[in-house]
Protein backbone atom coordinates (compact mmCIF):
# COMPACT_ATOMS: atom_id res chain seq x y z
CA UNK A 1 0.00 0.00 0.00
CA UNK A 2 1.33 3.29 -1.03
CA UNK A 3 1.04 6.78 1.14
CA UNK A 4 -0.65 8.13 -1.81
CA UNK A 5 -3.54 5.28 -1.40
CA UNK A 6 -3.79 5.90 1.90
CA UNK A 7 -3.89 9.91 1.03
CA UNK A 8 -6.62 9.36 -1.09
CA UNK A 9 -8.70 7.19 1.13
CA UNK A 10 -8.47 10.25 3.52
CA UNK A 11 -9.49 12.41 1.01
CA UNK A 12 -12.52 10.67 0.00
CA UNK A 13 -13.51 10.07 3.84
CA UNK A 14 -13.17 13.65 4.53
CA UNK A 15 -15.30 14.80 1.89
CA UNK A 16 -18.06 12.28 2.85
CA UNK A 17 -17.90 13.87 6.45
CA UNK A 18 -17.72 17.35 4.78
CA UNK A 19 -14.10 17.83 7.42
CA UNK A 20 -12.39 20.00 4.98
CA UNK A 21 -9.37 20.65 7.53
CA UNK A 22 -8.94 16.92 7.16
CA UNK A 23 -9.76 17.06 3.41
CA UNK A 24 -7.39 19.94 3.27
CA UNK A 25 -4.68 18.04 4.46
CA UNK A 26 -4.51 15.93 2.25
CA UNK A 27 -3.92 17.99 -0.93
CA UNK A 28 -0.59 19.68 -1.88
CA UNK A 29 -1.10 23.74 -1.78
CA UNK A 30 -0.40 24.03 -5.42
CA UNK A 31 -2.82 21.00 -6.00
CA UNK A 32 -4.48 21.88 -10.07
CA UNK A 33 -8.27 19.95 -10.43
CA UNK A 34 -8.93 19.51 -14.00
CA UNK A 35 -12.47 18.19 -15.68
CA UNK A 36 -11.61 17.28 -18.87
CA UNK A 37 -15.10 17.41 -20.00
CA UNK A 38 -16.04 20.36 -19.12
CA UNK A 39 -12.26 21.45 -19.70
CA UNK A 40 -12.24 23.24 -16.62
CA UNK A 41 -9.19 24.04 -14.24
CA UNK A 42 -9.10 25.02 -10.86
CA UNK A 43 -5.63 26.19 -9.18
CA UNK A 44 -5.04 26.06 -5.55
CA UNK A 45 -5.98 23.94 -2.65
CA UNK A 46 -7.82 26.71 -0.80
CA UNK A 47 -9.69 27.23 -3.99
CA UNK A 48 -10.25 23.22 -4.78
CA UNK A 49 -11.36 23.33 -1.01
CA UNK A 50 -13.76 25.88 -1.32
CA UNK A 51 -15.51 24.42 -4.75
CA UNK A 52 -16.25 21.16 -2.71
CA UNK A 53 -17.21 22.69 0.13
CA UNK A 54 -20.25 25.01 -1.96
CA UNK A 55 -20.79 22.16 -4.28
CA UNK A 56 -24.21 21.97 -3.82
CA UNK A 57 -27.01 18.91 -2.98
CA UNK A 58 -27.05 16.47 -0.24
CA UNK A 59 -24.09 14.04 -1.97
CA UNK A 60 -22.77 11.14 0.23
CA UNK A 61 -20.05 8.55 -1.83
CA UNK A 62 -18.67 5.41 -1.34
CA UNK A 63 -15.44 4.18 -3.29
CA UNK A 64 -16.19 1.13 -5.57
CA UNK A 65 -13.09 0.21 -6.92
CA UNK A 66 -9.06 1.53 -6.13
CA UNK A 67 -6.01 1.20 -8.07
CA UNK A 68 -2.57 2.22 -6.49
CA UNK A 69 0.82 2.33 -7.57
CA UNK A 70 3.89 4.68 -6.07
CA UNK A 71 2.52 8.55 -6.88
CA UNK A 72 -0.79 7.44 -9.04
CA UNK A 73 -3.55 6.33 -7.99
CA UNK A 74 -7.37 6.05 -9.51
CA UNK A 75 -11.08 5.68 -7.90
CA UNK A 76 -14.12 4.72 -9.32
CA UNK A 77 -16.59 6.27 -6.66
CA UNK A 78 -20.46 6.19 -6.55
CA UNK A 79 -21.87 8.85 -5.58
CA UNK A 80 -26.05 9.40 -4.61
CA UNK A 81 -27.38 12.81 -4.15
CA UNK A 82 -31.61 11.96 -2.87
CA UNK A 83 -32.47 9.19 -5.53
CA UNK A 84 -29.99 10.51 -8.31
CA UNK A 85 -26.69 8.02 -8.90
CA UNK A 86 -23.94 9.04 -10.79
CA UNK A 87 -20.49 8.49 -10.40
CA UNK A 88 -16.79 9.77 -10.93
CA UNK A 89 -13.76 8.37 -12.22
CA UNK A 90 -10.76 10.12 -10.45
CA UNK A 91 -6.89 10.23 -11.60
CA UNK A 92 -4.31 11.49 -8.67
CA UNK A 93 -0.86 11.95 -8.50
CA UNK A 94 1.17 12.77 -5.77
CA UNK A 95 4.07 12.93 -3.38
CA UNK A 96 4.93 8.90 -3.19
CA UNK A 97 6.21 8.88 0.07
CA UNK A 98 10.45 8.49 1.58
CA UNK A 99 10.73 12.65 1.40
CA UNK A 100 7.12 14.17 0.88
CA UNK A 101 3.98 13.47 2.89
CA UNK A 102 1.92 11.67 0.41
CA UNK A 103 0.04 14.67 -0.42
CA UNK A 104 -1.87 15.05 -3.98
CA UNK A 105 -0.50 17.37 -6.67
CA UNK A 106 -3.11 16.79 -9.22
CA UNK A 107 -6.57 15.70 -9.47
CA UNK A 108 -8.28 14.89 -13.26
CA UNK A 109 -11.79 13.92 -12.96
CA UNK A 110 -14.38 11.90 -14.93
CA UNK A 111 -18.43 12.38 -14.47
CA UNK A 112 -19.61 9.62 -17.56
CA UNK A 113 -23.19 9.64 -17.49
CA UNK A 114 -25.73 7.09 -19.26
CA UNK A 115 -26.58 6.81 -22.77
CA UNK A 116 -28.14 4.31 -24.59
CA UNK A 117 -26.66 1.90 -26.93
CA UNK A 118 -26.03 2.10 -30.61
CA UNK A 119 -27.82 -0.24 -32.78
CA UNK A 120 -26.05 -3.34 -34.06
CA UNK A 121 -24.61 -5.07 -31.30
CA UNK A 122 -27.96 -7.09 -29.65
CA UNK A 123 -25.86 -10.12 -31.31
CA UNK A 124 -23.06 -9.98 -28.61
CA UNK A 125 -24.17 -8.10 -25.70
CA UNK A 126 -26.92 -8.45 -23.14
CA UNK A 127 -28.22 -5.60 -20.66
CA UNK A 128 -28.25 -5.64 -17.19
CA UNK B 1 5.63 -3.52 -13.71
CA UNK B 2 3.04 -6.38 -12.91
CA UNK B 3 2.17 -8.87 -15.87
CA UNK B 4 -1.32 -7.26 -15.96
CA UNK B 5 0.62 -4.07 -16.95
CA UNK B 6 2.50 -5.85 -19.72
CA UNK B 7 -0.83 -7.45 -20.77
CA UNK B 8 -2.92 -4.25 -21.15
CA UNK B 9 0.04 -2.92 -23.01
CA UNK B 10 -0.57 -5.53 -25.36
CA UNK B 11 -3.95 -5.22 -25.47
CA UNK B 12 -4.24 -1.70 -26.55
CA UNK B 13 -1.28 -2.41 -29.22
CA UNK B 14 -3.03 -5.05 -30.82
CA UNK B 15 -6.32 -2.91 -30.75
CA UNK B 16 -4.42 -0.19 -33.04
CA UNK B 17 -3.16 -2.81 -35.08
CA UNK B 18 -6.08 -4.78 -35.78
CA UNK B 19 -4.36 -7.32 -35.11
CA UNK B 20 -7.01 -9.87 -33.10
CA UNK B 21 -4.95 -13.25 -32.88
CA UNK B 22 -2.60 -10.94 -30.44
CA UNK B 23 -5.85 -9.27 -29.36
CA UNK B 24 -7.78 -12.44 -28.07
CA UNK B 25 -4.50 -13.82 -26.38
CA UNK B 26 -4.49 -11.25 -23.88
CA UNK B 27 -8.34 -12.43 -22.43
CA UNK B 28 -9.21 -14.54 -20.62
CA UNK B 29 -11.65 -17.12 -22.11
CA UNK B 30 -14.22 -16.16 -19.94
CA UNK B 31 -13.49 -12.38 -20.66
CA UNK B 32 -16.28 -10.38 -18.99
CA UNK B 33 -17.00 -6.92 -20.67
CA UNK B 34 -19.16 -4.08 -18.92
CA UNK B 35 -19.96 -0.81 -20.04
CA UNK B 36 -21.79 0.98 -16.95
CA UNK B 37 -23.42 4.03 -18.61
CA UNK B 38 -25.37 1.67 -21.41
CA UNK B 39 -25.92 -1.02 -18.87
CA UNK B 40 -24.23 -3.46 -21.26
CA UNK B 41 -22.58 -6.97 -21.01
CA UNK B 42 -20.61 -9.01 -23.05
CA UNK B 43 -19.69 -12.51 -21.89
CA UNK B 44 -16.37 -14.59 -23.62
CA UNK B 45 -13.86 -13.82 -25.36
CA UNK B 46 -14.65 -15.08 -28.73
CA UNK B 47 -18.36 -12.82 -28.34
CA UNK B 48 -15.99 -9.49 -27.22
CA UNK B 49 -13.10 -9.89 -29.96
CA UNK B 50 -16.09 -9.96 -32.12
CA UNK B 51 -17.61 -6.87 -31.01
CA UNK B 52 -13.88 -5.09 -31.24
CA UNK B 53 -13.34 -6.45 -34.70
CA UNK B 54 -16.84 -4.98 -35.97
CA UNK B 55 -16.82 -2.06 -34.44
CA UNK B 56 -17.46 0.63 -37.18
CA UNK B 57 -15.48 3.42 -37.63
CA UNK B 58 -11.61 3.99 -38.64
CA UNK B 59 -10.81 4.58 -34.83
CA UNK B 60 -6.92 5.38 -33.46
CA UNK B 61 -6.23 5.32 -30.02
CA UNK B 62 -3.16 6.32 -28.02
CA UNK B 63 -2.98 5.57 -23.95
CA UNK B 64 -2.93 9.03 -22.07
CA UNK B 65 -1.99 7.25 -19.30
CA UNK B 66 -2.28 3.75 -16.97
CA UNK B 67 -1.74 2.83 -13.70
CA UNK B 68 -1.40 -0.65 -12.49
CA UNK B 69 -1.07 -2.52 -9.16
CA UNK B 70 -1.20 -6.24 -9.29
CA UNK B 71 -4.20 -7.63 -10.81
CA UNK B 72 -5.63 -4.72 -11.44
CA UNK B 73 -4.84 -1.76 -13.90
CA UNK B 74 -6.88 1.16 -14.98
CA UNK B 75 -6.20 3.08 -18.24
CA UNK B 76 -7.35 6.61 -19.59
CA UNK B 77 -6.93 6.09 -23.66
CA UNK B 78 -7.46 8.68 -26.18
CA UNK B 79 -9.54 7.94 -28.95
CA UNK B 80 -9.62 9.31 -32.61
CA UNK B 81 -11.82 8.69 -35.40
CA UNK B 82 -11.15 10.93 -38.43
CA UNK B 83 -11.72 14.94 -36.43
CA UNK B 84 -13.68 13.37 -33.70
CA UNK B 85 -11.71 12.75 -30.26
CA UNK B 86 -12.96 11.24 -27.22
CA UNK B 87 -11.15 9.14 -24.76
CA UNK B 88 -12.20 5.97 -22.80
CA UNK B 89 -11.26 4.96 -18.95
CA UNK B 90 -10.84 1.08 -18.87
CA UNK B 91 -10.71 -1.02 -15.79
CA UNK B 92 -8.98 -4.72 -15.98
CA UNK B 93 -8.77 -7.11 -13.68
CA UNK B 94 -6.89 -10.53 -14.31
CA UNK B 95 -4.81 -13.12 -13.43
CA UNK B 96 -2.34 -11.44 -11.27
CA UNK B 97 0.91 -13.19 -12.63
CA UNK B 98 3.48 -16.41 -10.82
CA UNK B 99 0.63 -19.14 -11.49
CA UNK B 100 -1.63 -17.56 -14.46
CA UNK B 101 -0.38 -16.07 -17.82
CA UNK B 102 -1.16 -12.63 -16.32
CA UNK B 103 -4.16 -12.63 -18.86
CA UNK B 104 -7.31 -10.27 -18.20
CA UNK B 105 -10.56 -11.39 -17.17
CA UNK B 106 -12.62 -8.34 -16.45
CA UNK B 107 -12.95 -5.31 -18.55
CA UNK B 108 -15.50 -2.28 -17.28
CA UNK B 109 -14.96 1.02 -19.57
CA UNK B 110 -16.48 4.23 -18.88
CA UNK B 111 -16.58 6.48 -22.24
CA UNK B 112 -17.20 9.90 -20.30
CA UNK B 113 -19.12 12.99 -22.81
CA UNK B 114 -18.25 17.00 -22.94
CA UNK B 115 -20.92 18.70 -21.03
CA UNK B 116 -21.12 22.86 -20.33
CA UNK B 117 -20.07 23.45 -16.56
CA UNK B 118 -22.72 24.41 -14.56
CA UNK B 119 -23.07 28.26 -13.46
CA UNK B 120 -21.60 29.64 -10.24
CA UNK B 121 -18.41 28.52 -10.38
CA UNK B 122 -16.86 30.43 -12.78
CA UNK B 123 -14.86 32.46 -9.82
CA UNK B 124 -13.12 28.93 -9.13
CA UNK B 125 -12.55 27.67 -12.02
CA UNK B 126 -11.03 28.65 -15.48
CA UNK B 127 -11.65 27.19 -19.10
CA UNK B 128 -8.60 26.16 -21.14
Amino acid sequence: MTDLRKTVERFWAAAESRDWTAFAETLAEDVVYTLPQTRERIAGRERYVEFNREYPGDWHLRTERIVAEPGQVVTWAHFTVGLEEMYAITFFTGEAGESGEGRITSITEFWPEPYEPPAGREHLSERY
